[in-house]
């Protein structure tokens, strides 16, 4: 099979009935798109367009929109012709006005939205709404059925193509990848994707090219450096492309039809011989931007040129001669012959709309809360790590979460996978390989560990992959897990922020079906970072994370393994969330027994009792904590305070559910006033050690009753390559430091306890000296234990 | 010229002297990189091995540090021959031993830090501190002299790279790029830089792309490609490769040598025959990871595998055989022929060290300050704004800056640049365009706007790609601006955590010279999102920012043009910060005068006096604002008031400067609280109209005395596809809502002005339903004046 087909050979090949067919629907999707862009009244042009047919504010992108309905208009032929299941994601998303023709096409849209119907009425709600007050967004957008891919930031597409393929064999995504979003950093890594599918049981993914040549204002780079080194890139990349190229109709609904057939094709032998290493094949589509459009406006070229970007006619209303051209342009796709009197489509147009849930408005896939089961869930009590006393036991807290993991990959083999970037054991989830491998299709060699064509462990060096791929997965139904060094997850922040805004507007339409949260487990977290340093170090996504609409996320810091445990199941049970769980790799005690974690979690807060010793009094002190770090140095602190200031009365407080700060008016998960002031009281001091920022507490706490006797510990960006002791010194979050807080801080300790202050000084100081000595913590910190 | 050379072509091209040269240079630098990640005593050997010699916590990435040294010592060698200026990029900066290797052998390290002699004492001395506490990282860091590049987060190294190339026209960057690295997607996406350099202008990127094999636990997808697509891809990002593989040394060397020779070669040709696209030189090399390290540790290969990624022999002290392993490992590089008895390099290995700045540690372009000179700056007030009342002057903020930044750009036409994802025009900064073009070596076509190779307008769709070019200009002691869409910066969020942490710590070392700051304009904002919507809305990027170390972050919020010409004059002249300026690019009213602005800027902070009433009295309310939307919002609100409530003294404090709001001891622009108190009092409401996420101004403020009065207004994540005003509308921002607010928060109001609240509440309801009907705003909003 040749790598590359010619458009001479593939010419001729379509019926003339088929070619009018395609013509005839791709004009129709072209009018409704420019009636999107333009009109809000006479949508059929029964009578001669007039200024208040047109929308006073011209909102849009026209530019890739003829090249998105041409796309889409063939993959329904081949659709139709195999009875193939397919689900698009549009690169190009800012095309809204092509889905949107689409849906209304296949009936999807007024099936889904009633007062858009299939008809003139509709047609004129479908123009005026779009991008109008009120209205829907002029990108394709979670409003839009048949997507699952927003019109936002570029760079995602082909990630979720890919991720949406994993696990269903019988699928085909198309996934157009425009110009300009090529030269992103995750469009660019995302192409070795296809080393990670394995052809016997991931579905397919048809990457379509689209050179339309243009950005805002600039060409394309790929669109620029000749057919020659951009067939050699793909192939590079392990494809095989076909070149569609040109701008006559005709010519391409000829080029297009062939090329479809044959990628279909050598889809379908992928899929019969499972080859090692299959060459995918794609598609380059190379047309011009703003085809059909005005081809030039103010002696100005402007189809085929940058200037088709967003709306090519600009201020129609008050120019006569624009709406002229605008009418004429209009014209130009016959609107009398692709709809009757009634504003229905004609039969052949309906002839390219596939049925029921072949359609692309209304596959299933495009909205997987429909496909989604809930996982069957081992009972994470059985893993528990046995705890005869607070503290007594150490365990690794994500090497425990590991063995649970790996029986819910072991009880779920089709819709469960986990996903990160060359860390799964790094980060001590290492059992999971008991029951599966890393999905790897490239070449494999004896030493390798745990790969395999059909392995379920995602893991890329490339975060934008991770996520990408289980946003995908996430949306087409299924479940997953990205594990991630803590520090280097801002690689995704931009990812997150259209993530959780997708999840928050398909809160609000009744026909988005709920999918399973998008959960994160962060580790190799800030306070461990011995081999790294200062630039592994920075706990700030929970900052970034706490800013996106309250509905939307939850940030779990549990203590121990224990609590790591009862949060996962909670995260990997719930739906439509971003739930973010921090927790440690490396050994640490474990406080709670499974029932008092359980129950500890449950309420996302609450005191540790082995650690108070205010029972029946008010507290002089309140040491509240947050992480498993600051737990820890919080509970040395208490216990030194306990010993040597007996009679002052502490309280520990524990947080695991970070929302629980915040008021009820700002997060449901928020405590109200009462139970807060009952826990931290209104008037005593509080010395808060913190997992991150300092300054998130505040943030969360700031209405609080006694906000102004709070004092926060945590990260301030201080840290370099140095032991576990060292880091938490150099931020003043020590053990040491936190009864130096407390002196400062409760009425009449300063002289009191001045003597108790001076040797945490001092033991601070000895600590340093120790560890620059000997390049290890000092054994009384390292074997320090609670009983 | 064959567009790959084989390795049989090169054979026996060195002299057996040179050939002992590169060997044993390559094995000082060997034994220096595991004495450092190893021993804290006992450097030379000179007495048998023992547990106290060796370092009670094994920390650092020895997989990589072998390739590195082996590079490094090739780079020496072509620029002795060469007398070549050469900076290297070392991505895989974990491998810190091999630069700072590098840097002891050249005498740079001995000369910033004396106490790290060259001999014996000083090796010592170079081991011990070595990912030691108190010592330095373990990954190539600002410490580490020869470097601009950290060995933190991945992926940037090929983007800092050609930054550095850029305007320096007679240096070769030499960038090694880890397999691993190369999966990420910014590295994927900075490829294509090549299609930016002018050969004429620029210096030379030289990619060697290190196939070492593995990552952490996994192979690496660029080494298990097979050549022959590798050498496709890389044919296809527009590359001549050059391939060298193996794992015998001698025939390493030669062939390294023959095809560094061979890619400087072409590099010349390049640079004086100054071709269209040119086909850039890169080199492939294949080589062991681990290499020269132990080949098998407890009867499983090490050499060669994902075993040497970090440590390849563990628990040393503890296991006499491993300490006999260690010390045969260490021997095997012959160290007695390596250092004389005083540790001193003998001359063999001397005579492949550069002189003076010719040393790879020692280049002035890896210490950008040195190189550094001040803009010229034309005078901004030449620029401004005509304001002959408050308000009375429409301007678009962002095309007055562009003016300004036409004449920088003219009167600097060596060492500054503009950076943007194809954003420049679009942020109405396209005035540059009369001086410079957009940087552009593919293929041009007439219709082009603005390409030329020798532009410096640097316009890439790859947010990645400008933040990491622009790192690679700055640290390499140039100038220049980051023009982005606001919502969309978020993708650099991990780099910006980078580079602050890289300012950070230089400001702590003396040697580092300052650099010019990384200046962010951040446009087409939250509140002007009219063709695109929520999925293009989110000021959070402050958030991040100020989560920074304080010495280095600045956020500035003009409110208009002028003060934007007085931030941004600011901001080119400073060093060593990060300013983040969010300025708007629609018509909007200009407030101050240019006299005026100069004064508000300077002080960062301050009443409006033109909107006050509250002379000679303490105000009721205080209307506080920052952003240009948020202070147009505020104005209209105060009119409302004044209009409608006369008596009620109205105080209006707008904030440029929003670093301000903290206290003195969290950032050196922290108001004193008495100033503080001054501008908003300590008992009165204040109404703050914030162009961002609302809990900011908490964060910064929750420590004032009149916190407990404050009531912020920001973006709570609300938005769509919209009008300016609807926008606004949705978040409770707008004018009618603050006067709400107002007559909510001051005492005795909500009776007095119940007609007033309910007149607000029922012109949003009009100002909805216009909209929704007309598709604009209504007049009265957008014909809305001061006076």
């Amino acid at each position: 099979m040749a790598d590359v087909m010619t458009v001479e050979e593939s010419v001729g090949t379509l019926a003339d009935s088929e070619l009018d067919r395609l013509n005839t629907y791709w004009r129709a999707a072209n009018y409704l798109s420019v009636g999107q862009i333009y009109l809000m009244d006479n949508p059929l042009l029964t009578e001669p367009l007039r200024a208040e047919h047109v929308k006073p504010r011209l909102l849009g992108h026209w530019g890739t929109t003829p090249g998105l309905n041409f796309v889409l208009a063939h993959l329904n032929r081949v659709i139709i012709e195999r009875d193939q299941p397919m689900l698009y994601v549009l690169g190009p998303g800012h095309g809204g006005p092509a889905a949107l023709a689409t849906a209304w096409l296949d009936r999807t849209y007024s099936e889904v939205y009633p007062q858009v119907s299939r008809d003139a009425e509709g047609m004129r709600e479908l123009f005026r709404q779009f991008s109008f007050p009120g209205g829907v967004p002029s990108h394709v957008a979670p409003e839009t059925p048949g997507s699952v891919h927003e019109g936002g930031e570029l760079g995602y597409a082909l990630a979720h193509a890919y991720g949406a393929a994993f696990d269903n064999p019988d699928l085909v995504v198309a996934c157009v990848i425009g110009d300009g979003e090529a030269e992103t950093g995750p469009l660019a890594a995302s192409w070795h994707s296809n080393k990670f599918v394995d052809p016997a049981r991931d579905g397919a993914v048809l990457p379509i090219l689209h050179l339309n040549g243009y950005k805002i204002a600039n060409p394309a780079v790929l669109a620029r450096i000749g057919d020659d080194e951009l067939r050699s890139m793909l192939v590079g990349f392990g494809h095989r492309p076909y070149f569609v190229s040109g701008d006559d109709p005709d010519t391409m609904h000829n080029d297009m039809a062939a090329v479809m057939d044959r990628a279909l094709e050598d889809i379908a032998e992928i899929k019969a011989t499972c080859p090692d290493r299959p060459r995918w094949p794609m598609i380059v589509l190379r047309s011009p931007k703003g085809w059909t459009g005005p081809k030039v406006v103010d002696g100005k070229p402007v189809e085929g040129t940058w200037r088709s970007h967003q709306v090519p006619l600009g201020d129609v209303r008050d120019h006569p001669e624009r709406i002229a051209e605008l009418e004429r342009w209009l014209r130009s796709y016959r609107p009398e012959e692709l709809f009757d009197a009634a504003g229905v489509p004609v039969p052949v147009v309906d002839s390219l709309v596939p049925v029921g849930e072949r359609r692309l408005s209304a596959t299933p896939y495009a909205n997987g809360g429909l496909l989604r089961t809930d996982l069957r869930l081992p009972d994470f009590r059985d893993f528990a790590v046995h705890v005869p006393s607070p503290g007594a036991t150490a365990a690794e807290a994500t090497r425990v979460l590991g063995a649970w993991l790996r029986e819910v990959m072991r009880a779920n083999p089709g819709d469960f996978r986990l996903f990160g970037p060359d860390e799964t054991a790094s980060n001590r989830l290492d059992q999971v390989f008991e029951v599966t491998d890393r999905a790897w299709s490239a070449q494999r060699l004896p030493d390798d560990d745990h790969l395999d064509r059909a392995g379920r462990v995602m893991e890329v060096l490339s975060e934008h992959l991770c996520q990408g791929w289980l946003e995908g997965y996430l949306l087409t139904g299924r479940h997953g897990l990205f594990s991630c060094y803590e520090a280097f997850i801002h690689i995704v922040d931009a990812m997150l922020n259209q993530h959780a805004k997708w999840l928050k507007v398909t809160r609000t339409i009744p026909w988005r079906r709920p999918i399973s949260s998008l959960n994160y487990l962060l580790t190799s977290h800030v306070w461990r970072q011995d081999h790294n340093g200062f630039s592994h170090q920075d706990p700030g996504f929970l900052d970034h994370v706490v800013n996106k609409k309250a509905e939307v996320v939850r940030v779990y810091l549990p203590p121990d393994a224990n609590t790591l445990l009862s949060v996962a199941d909670h995260c990997l049970r719930s739906k439509d969330y971003v739930n973010v769980v921090v927790a440690g790799k490396q050994p640490a005690p474990t406080w709670l027994s499974m029932p008092e974690a359980i129950a500890h979690c449950t309420r996302g807060i609450g005191l540790f009792d082995f650690a108070c010793n205010d029972e029946g009094r008010e507290p002089d002190v309140v040491l509240a904590c947050a992480g498993d770090t600051p737990t820890l140095e919080t509970l040395a602190a208490a216990k030194i305070l306990r010993a040597e200031l007996p009679e002052l009365a502490v309280r520990v407080v524990n947080v695991v559910d970070l929302m629980r700060l915040q008021p009820p008016s700002e997060h449901p998960h928020g405590m109200p006033d009462s139970e807060f002031d009952a826990l931290f009281t209104v008037d005593r001091p509080v010395v808060f050690a913190f997992h991150g920022y300092p300054w998130l507490i505040h943030r969360l706490a700031y209405r609080r009753n006694g906000h102004a006797n709070l004092h926060v510990r945590g990260y301030k960006e201080e840290g370099t390559t140095t032991t576990p002791f060292d880091m938490v010194m150099l931020n003043d979050l020590d053990r040491y430091h936190l009864v130096m807080d407390v002196i400062d801080r409760v009425p009449g300790l300063a002289v009191r306890a001045a003597h108790l202050r001076q040797r945490m000084v001092n033991e601070r100081l000895r600590c340093r000296a120790y560890t620059r000595e000997h390049g290890v913590d000092p054994a009384h910190i390292t074997e320090w234990t609670w009983n």
